[in-house]
């Protein structure tokens, strides 16, 4: 049976129809709007009409926390509060059962089944985009917390009293590696006087803010400042990766997300440079691997939601 | 049946017979030698010994990771290398099936089975004893990690670029708040020329080293600079923590050890409040709760090791 697999981005939403192997047979792609919740609905919907097979459930991977259906947080997107009966609205909106959880966690989950995290037991995802997400397989199963907030990477303290992050705290990874707050930094440092081609490629590109293809341009054409911002970002995030394998004792970390898909399996590498230094007593076994599926690991893990559902009933 | 149940710390070594209820029955207590594995190995067979009653099996808590019997890491503990086989060499000097772990493992193991975890489906241990270490219960059942290294809450890099750890690196939750490198730091400064009353109660107790005991004292008799490292410790723990919620969305946090031996609920009210603010979408049902157990959980928690080893043959 197909069932569709909804990934709602901090940038675009993406939905498709996946077969019971976990491979993509259609699939759709719109901007996420900005005006809440009940948009983001209407944008599944549509996506979802697009697609013209009628999938027998939907899962739905949100940038945010979802527990029992409700909205927890939603950081990286306006007008979105704790509370929202989002499972619900979806279910009568679209008239299917619908499964929800975290994008970073349904990514990894996607990757998991058929991807870069297939046949580990104990694996950290991390998805570089506009904010850093993250999911976790632990004993060989996806594992999403008491309320489903887990995997928080982004969110992980790296350095006590440092930079403001987005979450209202300081010194937090996303703060350092998140692209959103990199390019925030890149902004300000370019407006005091420093030179950077960022801005120039986002204009070439038609792009709205920097996106992920916008910094894997300019670091690969050598833009000094884009490259100290980066290396700052990719050294903070191997501290906080380093914090987490300190703690569970991981095989496999996986890199995802935007950044990921652009610079392919040199990026996982970089980052497993600067991890590896600050883990106590590595895992000879440890190996940090490029996301494979690219955009589709969020809608295969999210289909795999939904069929979990179906097969329960 | 009786099981032996024997926890290593850094300071000393602790034996006891362990009914079927997770209670103690008997007890015995001698230092950790300081000469290496051999040493340690001949004062458990002592200890056992000393209880008159032959085990049906043992476990044994160390602090430091042991993968398959054999030693990883054993930080804490003069002359321990990596590759000892140390399953082997205590079944054949003992004469009786032996299961190994992690002391904070096994102690976060004992508090769930009798204790302050009981109940808790996700929990993290905190040990704060000669350094710090942890624990985790995920999903309902204990979590080791990959090769049973899982836990090292104490280190989790929380300042980077910060004070030197005992583990070679910076900026751990270990190098401010472990008592090792606190009792470090007081006499740094005392040898500056500010007063502090740790060591003159250290005296006056005939401790070696400042242990809890010492220091609760001084820290309850208003010693100025003994309370000044310990907040500072305290800080720099509840950010470790933080971000390990952030990451593990639980909704239990037990403080054990010797500082919460001597501290008590008081000391996990205060780690409580300076966790909070870092945690992300904090979950309503978070509670931190000082382990009940006492000096018991590693013994409690070890026996369950070993009694696994006669229910699983």
């Amino acid at each position: 049976m197909l069932i569709a697999g909804v990934d709602v981005g901090g940038t675009n939403t993406e939905a498709a129809l996946v077969n019971d192997k976990h491979r993509v047979v259609a699939r759709s792609k719109k901007p996420t709007p900005k005006e809440g919740p009940d948009a983001v609905i209407d944008t599944i919907r549509e996506l979802i009409d697009s697609l013209k097979k009628k999938p027998g459930a939907v899962g739905v991977g949100i940038p945010g926390a979802v527990n029992g259906g409700k909205v927890i947080t939603v950081p990286n997107l306006p007008h979105w509060s704790a509370g929202i009966d989002l499972g619900k609205r979806l279910r009568t909106s679209l008239g299917l059962p619908v499964a929800l959880g975290n994008d970073a966690n349904v990514g990894l989950l996607g990757e998991w089944l058929a991807g870069a995290a297939k046949g580990a037991d104990n694996v950290l995802g991390v998805w570089m985009g506009t904010g850093i997400g993250g999911g976790l397989i632990l004993d060989g199963r996806p594992y999403t917390g008491s309320r489903g907030a887990a995997g928080e990477v982004g969110h992980v303290i790296v350095r006590a009293d440092g930079a403001l992050c987005s979450c209202g705290r300081r010194g937090c990874v996303e703060a350092y590696a998140g692209r959103h707050l990199m390019s925030a930094t890149v902004r300000a440092i370019y407006q005091s006087g420093r030179k950077t081609s960022l801005f120039k490629i986002q204009k070439a590109e038609g792009k709205p803010q920097p996106t992920s293809k916008v910094w894997a341009r300019a670091l690969k054409e050598g833009d000094t400042l884009a490259q100290e911002v980066f290396a700052t970002g990719i050294n903070t995030l191997g501290l906080g990766i380093a914090s987490i394998l300190n703690v569970l004792d991981l095989e496999r970390v996986i890199l995802g997300g935007g950044m990921a898909d652009r610079m392919g399996q040199a990026l996982a590498d970089r980052v497993g440079k600067a991890t590896r230094p600050w883990v106590m007593a590595p895992n000879p076994a440890l190996k940090f691997v490029a996301a494979r599926l690219g955009d589709d690991s969020g809608v295969v893990g999210a289909a795999a939601l939904g069929r979990a559902l179906i097969s329960a009933a």
